[in-house]
């Protein structure tokens, strides 16, 4: 799922790896019933699982985290599954990308749009409507089992992708929406996308958009006040000191050096994170740093012009 | 691991796929171990975790989540291992079913003994006491690794199961106990078999059972007296309304659309749930229902034929 | 991983197993990235995950886990990830051991010290410091994926390990610190290595070194003093009764019949636990043990010769 390839396309059938991401948990026997399922299927198939702990019901989480991964996975099929409405008139869909290097699989509710725009955008698209391809299933709750994973099977095992229900349009399929950083005064305006196990807090924020900023930034979360520096790595930090840095995805992330910055600023995916402009260094990142609007004239919604950028369309 | 060809058994040697369900969790390194041990014993068996989050201990927990997965399960070998005997007397044993189509490895305590029933009962047991088989040990603590581990591979290399150690009769082998679900006066007695990841509570009941019941259905547990609705998933609920709906095991689960109605009932597995049919419609899930008995004087232990029923013979 | 073969050292190439430990967490899609960069460098090769939960940043827990795992590993590939100075100066390294019977990657940061003794110790060591070998990485934060995936990927391909980077000293390594137990008085003054899942509490502790005590000892965990049996496994203690058995590592630990060790004494990794020989049996699990020293004119740190052992030369 990296690039495509130059030349030809995936031949039908050549799928070996599908990639799997739910919000399944790994206590329940879900995952490993869905990769029996896969296993007698199309038994030479390798299941490689990216994450199953993405919070229950987490569209948004989810559709994150597999943006995230999306550049590394290896070309295949990937099933995704975060899926409050099964069993609902929600369509289930196979989403073709790279002229048919990969297949991505799942509800058609906004979890996979992310991890296609970052790959280049949806090929073709089909609703996986034909039960012949399901598992007769005693209730209609778990699709993981009975739709997708058959789905995936068959896609390895050479069934062209449009025997498994008709094409729909791609310019149909539920957009995954994603916040925008945005300038309000002189504060840029910043939502946390997803903390880590490590408590760095990821911004929606692409490294271009801190080039104005020095090297200290005013940070504001809720009613927490700070600053941080802008730095390459955590042991760059001074002990306890706030920084902005790249993350492994190229985006901006706030951190502290083997210690949770989102627990230091009560951040959760979802929180607000303002970042002003500093006209003097000499606020340290452990005294509090005012964050007032330089000019509250100039202050409110639409009056400056949004900086904000998409990061669906980039890196996630 | 789902129904047994209909022609000739599988040859001895020919099982490649293990499926491993234990205790373990997956924080220490026993999981891993355990591969690592079949990995060079039989290095092209693929491994398939069902679920390493069993309560530690609990075979009944163990037992029940087996007997979810086995009609799903790839046909081979089943390792399982919720072993608070380790090291005891308790025997190690293998029990084959389907004629040779799978055998399932695991401590005799009850915990394959669902499993076991759900794919047709055992056809042979064989008890792992050669200790050819065995990896030699420092303490008599980690059969997974030692017993286990060695004996699933061997019988995949084509190790006939009669070596492993001496035949023993299947009566005599540890069962399984479920619950039965039973009407006490015009309340259908039942209990939580399995609280799932998304607070979803199977009960130990046939939709067949709920058949004399109307379309809400008054639920109570502990102190808690609600109304259900009977569904087909869970999008079909209101708000905040309590379902009854078949799950997707084939058994009634109460849930609730988008949260946990464990958490609302306080359930955890084994929790008694009770169920009554409702005269009217009147009482909606947020109202709380009397529960008491319309026959006061009819009530009492055997007074009513039970219809409770035996899942581990059908589904879990 | 086990012992090196007697005659000819593994041809470089024939690497067919990656096994992996990391503190990752598998919340995140950090695993799934990993064994997707080396799906598609090296396709038929098997990753076994040791585990993904130590502690965040714990170099001392990680290298105990994998120190516990060496011996029962497959021979190939290690890839050891707990790397709180990823970024800095920090060495990526390979270790060589057993002539090439299996390669350990890891920073260089005390990690991989202890499975390194436990097999033998290093026979060749480099630094993973060829860019040719690295993914291109948008920060400096994510070595797993961009230094040690494709290196242990390159590894399994047949790349030879002088070909990632300069040849390094193995006696410049950094070690792995492990606690000793030593005598202080009469007692054996001990530490937690580990507690696992269970809450048994491993010692840093030979069983060789409780030879001169009795069938019960004294135990002194903080202000909690209690005596405990010596037995042969969990079953063998009545009730309630703290044991002391050879765990399945062949170390000395501190258990109770299904019930936590560590939660009765208030025990985590690294507490301290002093161990004194009783000359009576009277004082049963439940009562208190007086731990007062014998002879307390004797007391003091190098007053009694220290008969403490290093576990790292020997098991963990």
């Amino acid at each position: 799922m990296t690039s495509p390839p130059a030349s030809p396309p995936a031949r039908p059938g050549s799928y070996d790896t599908i990639s799997f991401l739910s919000d399944y948990g790994t206590v329940d026997e879900f995952v490993g019933v869905v990769k029996s399922v896969i296993r007698q299927l199309a038994p030479t198939v390798a299941v490689i699982d990216i994450t199953h702990d993405v919070p229950a019901h987490d569209v948004r989480a989810g559709g994150l985290t597999l943006a995230r991964a999306a550049q590394y996975l290896a070309p295949g099929i990937v099933v995704a599954v975060v899926d409050p409405g099964v069993g609902t008139d929600r369509r289930a869909v196979a989403i073709e990308v790279g002229d048919g290097v990969s297949v991505l699989l799942g509800p058609d509710n906004g979890l996979l749009a992310p991890a296609v725009a970052m790959v280049g955008g949806a090929t073709r698209a089909f609703e996986l409507a034909d039960p012949q391809y399901h598992l007769p299933a005693p209730g209609p709750t778990f699709d993981g089992r009975d739709v997708f994973a058959p789905a995936a099977a068959h896609l390895c095992n050479g069934v062209p992708i449009h025997e498994l229900g008709p094409e729909i349009d791609t310019a149909g399929l539920r957009p995954g929406i994603l916040p925008l950083s945005r300038m309000d005064g002189d504060v840029l305006e910043t939502e946390v996308l997803w903390v880590d196990r490590f408590g760095n807090a990821q911004l929606n924020l692409d490294p271009a958009d801190l080039e104005p900023f020095g090297p200290r930034v005013g940070v504001r979360a809720g009613t927490i006040e700070r600053s941080a520096g802008r730095a390459r790595t955590y042991a760059d930090l001074p002990q306890g000191d706030l920084g902005l840095i790249v993350d492994s995805y190229g985006l901006v992330a706030l951190v502290l050096d083997r210690r949770s910055a989102a627990d230091e600023l009560d951040l959760a995916a979802g929180s607000a994170v303002g970042l002003r402009m500093l006209t003097d260094d000499g606020g340290g990142s452990t005294s509090p740093v005012a964050l007032t609007r330089k000019h509250p004239a100039a202050a409110g919604a639409g009056q400056l012009p949004a900086t904000g950028r998409a990061p669906a369309t980039g890196r996630p």
